[in-house]
């Protein structure tokens, strides 16, 4: 199988409670392509950059079965920069600057050997561009999955729902469920989005974990109570990789292996946020996933009793 | 085996975004008592209340199996009153007016009948009447269960300790866990806590579920996403009481029997919130709570597929 993802490759400049970091890595396409790489491989990453881009990280994201073949590096510019600051409690943040740089004249185009992938997965970018990816496809994959956050339902809502109906996975956080859809409920807003185009909605919730909603199913994936947060930034865009790096792996797109995929979601975004930017996904090996899921399952199970009555 | 629970009986006046009622029949203990009603008998019930206080309200307790003969009811007095407002996220509220009543000279004193009780569920309350309730009992119950909150932390912390001694079980929510803590992380905090006296601790956090704590384990139960939240007065309560309930009908005080109460606590709550005040606590039959669990299993039970790597 081969997964592809679209998105952004930065520089970002991040201030937690717990400390602060001026220039790391990141960008969606960064975190989802290198969680994806635990899972499955090839991974085709479509992204650009500014001759800014370290080399040594490109190098090892070769090393790691991720083919930047659709990488488009540009000499003379900078890369994608975002600096944001997050309040106490983890869960907010602001924005304090951001240059497009090379981002701002982005308009992939796909290399062959990346039109006919299994699995894609449209990291957080312009609606109109993440539909302009969709149809460079020679087939249709057997499963789109899309990001998007709330700026584009402010200022590109009709292009956004546009692209949302070429999608098999919606993923958003609970408060871009409810302004999409209008509704505080989330079960309500699930059910006005799964109209929308996507058959399986996921919403994150952060800390609080994440929602799978299929038809009129829904599935709940906590997040592990960890000891350590530093940052959480590309927690969301760790999830996606997870995600479809697990169904590109599988290849089974059943309700059934959505849950399984949100579970290593989770469990790979939990990595995330216990370093600044994507510097625990370096790091990780198979045993340090295996482990960190035996703590969810053992979170999350139970033997029901449910003969009380 | 019987539970005993003390805490408040009320009048509230409650608004949220969805309507507001000016009075109706609140408090910690009746949330917590009609819930337990459903899961086991004799329910012994510990408060005051005025003159005012429904007189059918209270012969409908007695017909489900809740034993009045501790609730002091005072001639020529009003009930406690409690006035709030939620904000639009339902997980903020204001106080309004409160008005204490009968409540401010409080001073419970156990029938003879209630005094070797198995399980027993102090409501929020001042904490030396929490503690001067457990001093009455003529044996060690098998399991005390005790509710609090932040306002005891900021006006009687020390009482407030020596009292989270005496019990096995603390419940809070996730903000007073971490004051009560400082710490932010909900792993560490339950740490701290779980040196404090309680060899467990369940953590609320409301739309976002439960969590319990024991040792170095973490179960986590989550909330339903319901179509209809209409208010989360005693949502709390109503948790603690189906926790209790189930407990003390179950007989089994084990961290693997503690799971099962957490997913009963939850589910309880569910349906706490779908109307205003305890109302559609006194609607449920077993088969609504049967149907509401299977909804709960399917929302946080699937088959692990932990061979991917």
């Amino acid at each position: 199988m081969s997964l592809l993802t679209v998105g952004t490759m930065a520089f970002d400049a991040i201030e937690t409670p717990f400390g602060k970091v001026d220039k790391i890595i990141g960008g969606a396409a960064t975190f989802i392509a290198l969680t994806a790489s635990y899972f499955t491989r090839p991974v085709f990453l479509v992204s650009v950059v500014g001759e800014d881009f370290p080399q040594e990280t490109l190098d090892e994201f070769s090393r790691r079965g991720i083919d930047l073949a659709g990488v488009e590096m540009r000499k003379g510019e900078e890369s994608f920069f975002w600096k944001g600051k997050y309040h106490n409690d983890l869960n907010t943040r602001d924005t304090l600057e951001t240059r497009l740089n090379v981002l701002a004249t982005f308009n992939p185009v796909l290399p062959e050997a990346f039109r006919e992938p299994d699995v894609v997965m449209l990291g957080n970018l312009t609606p109109s561009v993440q539909a302009s990816v969709v149809k460079q496809f020679r087939r249709r994959p057997k499963l789109i999955v899309m990001d998007t956050m709330n700026f584009w339902m402010d200022v590109a809502l009709n292009e956004l729902v546009e692209t949302i109906k070429l999608v098999d996975v919606l993923t958003i956080n609970d408060e871009e469920a409810r302004q999409l859809s209008g509704e505080y409920s989330l079960r309500r807003a699930a059910n006005k989005i799964l109209t929308m185009g996507p058959k399986f909605l996921v919403i994150k919730k952060g800390e609080h974990g994440a929602l799978l909603f299929h038809e009129n199913q829904a599935f709940f994936a906590p997040a592990l109570p960890l000891e350590d947060v530093f940052d959480p930034t590309g927690a969301g865009d760790t999830f996606a990789g997870g995600f479809c790096g697990y169904l590109d792996a599988v290849g089974d797109f059943s309700y059934e292996s959505m849950k399984n995929a949100v579970v290593y979601g989770s469990t790979m975004a939990g990595f995330c946020v216990e370093k600044f930017g994507p510097q625990r996904l370096f790091e990780l090996n198979e045993k340090d996933v295996s482990r960190r899921l035996q703590k969810y399952l053992d979170l999350s199970f139970y033997r029901p009793n449910i003969s009380v009555f």
